[in-house]
C-alpha cells in the first residue's frame, strides 16, 4: 500500500489563512534546513498572496526570497498560481504568463499548482503550458499540477468533476489537486469524490481543504480510504481554524495503519516550536487575531464569514437590518442566476455585493456594479452553466456583448508595454523579475521598487535620498555610484 | 440505520475546557428553550467542574441552576459525576455518595455519567447503585451511564477495555460511555474500540473526546462507522481546541448518510451565535484567553500541555533546564512503576511531580511527594496493574500499609460529620444540599453561605449586614427577620 505524503503550507497557506500572508522570510530561514528533512512530499512556499504581501508589507523581493529558499531546500518548492491571472486579480496576456512561469522556474519553483476560479481550463492552458515548458529549462524536477475548485450546488456533481480531471489530464498536467478553499467538502463526499478521480485518471490526486467548517481532518481520512495520494497539512500553530488540517495530527492518525506517511513526528516538534513563537511575533507586530471560531456557516452560504458580516453591516446601515433572511434567500439565487460559479474571490464579492443590492433596491439587477456585468459577459472565463438570459437583458448585455473565446485571447502582448511604463516611470533598467512585479501590481511594486532603492542608496552612504537621487540611480546606477562617491 | 444521537456539551463540558468553566446560568437561559427543541439525546449542563465554579466564582447555589435548568428543559440534562469523589478530590464515604446522588436525582438529574480515574470499578458501585435506586424515586426517567476511561500503554489493550465494559454491564449500567478526556483516542483505534465494546455488551455505547490533540472529529467518524451510538459535542463557539467537537459539524458531515442524526443545523445557528456573544463576554470579564493550538505533543506524553509547561519551568528556576529531555524520559517511567495509571487528574499531576522531582534529585524517588504514596498504597483504588514492588520499598511502603479493598470500605459515615461541623460553624440549620455543597468544598462553601446571607439581608433591608447580622440569620432566620424588622 502506497503511503500517504504531505505537503506541507506552514510556509504559505498556513500564514496567508491565519496570520494575513504576513510571515516574513528570517522567521522561516532558523528551520527551513529542519523542514527540509522531514520527507515532505513538497514545501508549499510562494505564491497566493505571499508576492503581494512581500511587496506591500514586508519590503522583501518575492524573488529574492524563492533564491533564498531555494539555496535551503532539496525539497520541492510549491507555488501557488492562478492560471492567467497569475497572482493577481486580472487575466494577463499569454506573454506575461509565459514569462512569469519560465522566471518562478528558474528562481526555483519545482510544483505548479495552477487553478481557475470557474473551472475554466482554457484559462488554465498557456500557464500549463508554460510550466511543461520549464522542465526542460532548469535542473530541477518540476511539478504541473492542475486544479478542481470545489464547489457545490447547480451543475456540480461528481461525475462532472471526473469529467473535469480527464479534462486536465489531456492537458498533460502531472497530478490533480482538489482544491477545497472553502471547506466545504464533506468527508464521505471526499470518499465518492476522490473515488471518481481515481477512476477517471491515472494521475496522482492531491486534496487540499480548510478546516473552516470544521471537516478538514475528516474530508482528508475518507479521502485517503479512497486512495488520495497526497495531503496538504499546516504544522501545528498555524493549523486548523481557517487553515490546513494539522501535520503532526494526520501523521500520528496514520500511524501504525496501511496508511502511514513514515513521517517522523518527533522531528516536527521542535519546528512547530519555532513556528508557535513566529505566530505570537506576527499577532503581536500586526495586531491581528490569529485564532478563529469554527463556522459550519459557510456550508450555508458558501461565503467567507467575514464578508457575510460586511454585507450584513451594510444593511443595517441603510436601515434594512430586517432584510437579513432575504440577503440569505437571495444570495443562491444570484448564484444561479450567474451559471453557478464556485464562490471564491473574485466571484464570491460579486454574487454578496448583487445580493446586497438586489435586497437593498427591492428590485432585482436594478443596480448592477460592472463586476458583476464583467463575469456575466464571459469577461472571466466561461461559467459552469450559461448566465441567466433574463439577467443578461436587465443588465442590458446583449448576445453579440457575450465573450464566447478564451479571454486572454482578447488581449494584447503585455511585457513589452509593461517595461515602457516602468521605463517611463524612471526604472529604464528593470530586470524582468521586476517587470512582472510590476505587472502583477503596479502601484505597490513601484513604491517598493523606491524603497529598494534608497535603502541601497543609504548603504551607499546617501543620508537621506532625496527622489531625484533615487531616479539619478534607477536612470544609471554605476553613473550614480560615481557621482555620490564624488560628492 | 440507526441514527446517531448527539449529547450537547456547551453547557457543561465546552465552557469548563475553553473558560474555565465560567459560563454563568443566566448566560445559559436566553436559549435554553432553544436548545430543549433541538433533540439532543441529553444536554449535560451539571457536575464536573461547574459545581465548585458556582460557588467559588460565580456566586450561584448550584442546586439552585439545576433545579432552574429542570424547569426549563424537557430533554435530560446530563452530570458528569467522579464515582466515589463525588465533584471533589477525595473519596467520600458512602452515605454521602448516596445522599448526593439522590439529591441530584430529585432535582433533575436524568443521565448520571460516573467514572473513575483508575477505572477501578469498585470506586464506581456504590454511585451506580444510588442511581440505579433513585429511577424509582424520582418522575423523570433516569439514565446509569458507566465510564471507561480511555488511555494507551502498558496493560490498556482494546481487550481489557472489552472486560472492563463487560463489567459495567454486569453492575447494571444501562449505557457505557468512552471517556476520552485527554483525546488520545486514534481514529482507526476508536474503530476498534467500539468494535470490541459492540461485541462485549449489548448496551449503547457514546464517546466523549476532546479535540487537544486533533482526533476528535476523526475519532467520531470511525467510531461511528463502527456503531457507536452517540457522540458529546459542543455547538461552534464552545467546540475544538481543548473542547469537543462541533455539533453542527458533526450533524452536516452526516447529512444524507446512513449516519444522519437528523437534527435541524439551521436551528442551531441562533444558538450558537448567541453563545458566540457569551464566549466574548467570559474572556472578557475574567481574562481568559478561550482559543488554544492544537498540541499533538499530548499524545507523548500525556499530560496537558499547561501543566508540562509548569513542570519545564521548574527545572529552569533550579537551573536544570537542560533536563528537559530526561524529564519527557522519566514521566514514562514513573507511570510504568505507578502500575499505568490513566494520566488524568490527580494521576497526571502525582506522575508529572514524581518525575521531576526524580530528575531534580538526580536518585530516583529520593524525594516522594505524600499523594504519590497515598496511590502507591492504593489508597485512590487499584492501578491498572500492581505498583512496582522496588518503588514501594523506596517509599517505605510495606506489604500490610497496602489498600487491597474497596477504599471507601475503610471510611465512616460522613453525613453527621459535615452536619455536625456546619453547625459548629454557624449554620445549624443547613438543607441536606447545603451539607453536600460544604462536605464537597468546605471552605468555599461557607463563604459562599456567607455571602448568601449577606445578600438575603440586604434584601431585607440590612444596609451593612455584620458577622453577627449573619449568625443570628442562619441561626434562626425568622427570629432574626423580626429582630431586623424591630430595628
Ligand atoms: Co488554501
Ligand atoms: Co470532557
Amino acid at each position: 500500500m502506497a503511503k500517504v505524503k504531505i505537503t506541507e503550507t506552514v510556509l504559505r497557506d498556513g500564514h496567508q489563512s491565519l496570520l494575513a500572508t504576513r510571515m516574513r522570510l528570517s522567521q522561516m530561514l532558523p528551520q527551513l534546513e529542519a523542514l527540509d528533512a522531514i520527507g515532505y512530499k513538497s514545501l508549499e512556499a510562494w505564491g497566493g498572496a505571499t508576492f503581494d504581501s512581500c511587496l506591500r508589507f514586508l519590503d522583501e523581493d518575492p524573488w529574492e526570497r524563492l533564491d533564498t529558499l531555494k539555496a535551503h531546500l532539496k525539497t520541492p518548492i510549491q507555488m501557488l498560481l492562478r492560471g492567467q491571472n497569475l497572482l493577481g486579480y486580472y487575466q494577463y496576456p499569454d506573454d506575461v504568463v509565459r514569462a512569469f512561469v519560465k522566471k518562478a522556474a528558474q528562481h526555483g519553483i519545482g510544483v505548479f499548482r495552477i487553478f481557475d476560479a470557474l473551472n475554466d481550463t482554457r484559462n488554465l492552458k498557456t500557464a500549463v503550458e508554460a510550466a511543461k515548458e520549464a522542465k526542460a529549462e532548469v535542473e530541477h524536477s518540476v511539478e504541473v499540477q492542475g486544479c478542481l475548485v470545489y464547489t457545490v450546488g447547480g451543475p456540480h456533481t461528481i461525475a462532472e468533476f471526473g469529467k473535469l480531471a480527464k479534462e486536465l489530464d489531456a492537458m498533460g498536467v502531472d497530478s490533480i489537486c482538489i482544491k477545497d478553499m472553502s471547506g466545504l467538502l464533506k468527508p464521505y463526499d471526499a470518499y465518492e469524490l476522490v473515488k471518481e478521480l481515481k477512476a477517471s485518471t491515472k494521475l496522482p490526486i492531491q486534496l487540499h481543504t480548510h478546516y473552516t467548517s470544521g471537516f478538514g481532518s475528516m474530508a482528508y481520512m475518507k479521502a485517503i480510504e479512497a486512495g488520495v495520494d497526497v495531503i496538504d497539512c499546516a504544522l501545528s500553530p498555524f493549523a486548523m481554524d481557517t487553515s490546513q488540517p494539522c501535520t503532526e495530527t494526520m501523521v500520528a492518525a496514520l500511524e501504525g495503519t496501511e496508511y502511514d506517511t513514515g513521517l517522523d513526528r518527533q522531528a516536527m516538534t521542535p519546528i512547530a516550536k519555532h513556528f508557535l513563537g513566529v505566530k505570537k511575533e506576527i499577532i503581536d507586530e500586526f495586531g491581528l487575531k490569529g485564532y478563529f471560531d469554527v463556522n459550519p456557516n459557510v456550508l450555508d452560504f458558501q461565503i467567507p464569514g467575514g464578508m457575510l458580516s460586511n454585507l450584513v453591516n451594510q444593511l443595517k446601515e441603510m436601515g434594512m437590518a430586517d432584510k437579513y433572511q432575504d440577503l440569505l434567500d437571495e444570495m443562491p439565487r444570484v448564484r444561479a442566476d450567474l451559471g453557478y460559479p464556485p464562490l471564491v474571490t473574485p466571484s464570491s464579492q460579486i454574487v454578496g455585493t448583487m445580493a446586497t443590492f438586489n435586497v437593498m433596491t427591492g428590485e432585482r439587477y436594478k443596480m448592477v456594479p460592472d463586476e458583476f456585468k464583467k463575469l456575466a459577459r464571459g469577461e472571466f472565463g466561461r461559467t459552469p452553466q450559461p448566465v441567466n438570459p433574463e439577467v443578461l437583458e436587465k443588465c442590458g448585455i446583449k448576445e453579440e456583448d457575450l465573450v464566447t473565446c478564451r479571454p486572454a485571447d482578447l488581449l494584447e502582448p503585455g511585457m513589452d508595454k509593461f517595461k515602457a511604463e516602468l521605463a517611463d516611470k524612471g526604472f529604464p533598467n528593470a530586470s524582468e523579475e521586476d517587470v512582472l512585479s510590476y505587472a502583477l501590481f503596479p502601484a505597490v511594486a513601484e513604491e517598493f521598487f523606491k524603497k529598494r532603492t534608497v535603502k541601497t542608496l543609504k548603504e551607499l552612504g546617501v543620508a537621506n535620498p532625496t527622489d531625484e537621487d533615487v531616479l539619478l540611480y534607477n536612470l544609471d546606477a554605476e553613473v550614480a555610484k560615481k557621482f555620490f562617491a564624488a560628492k
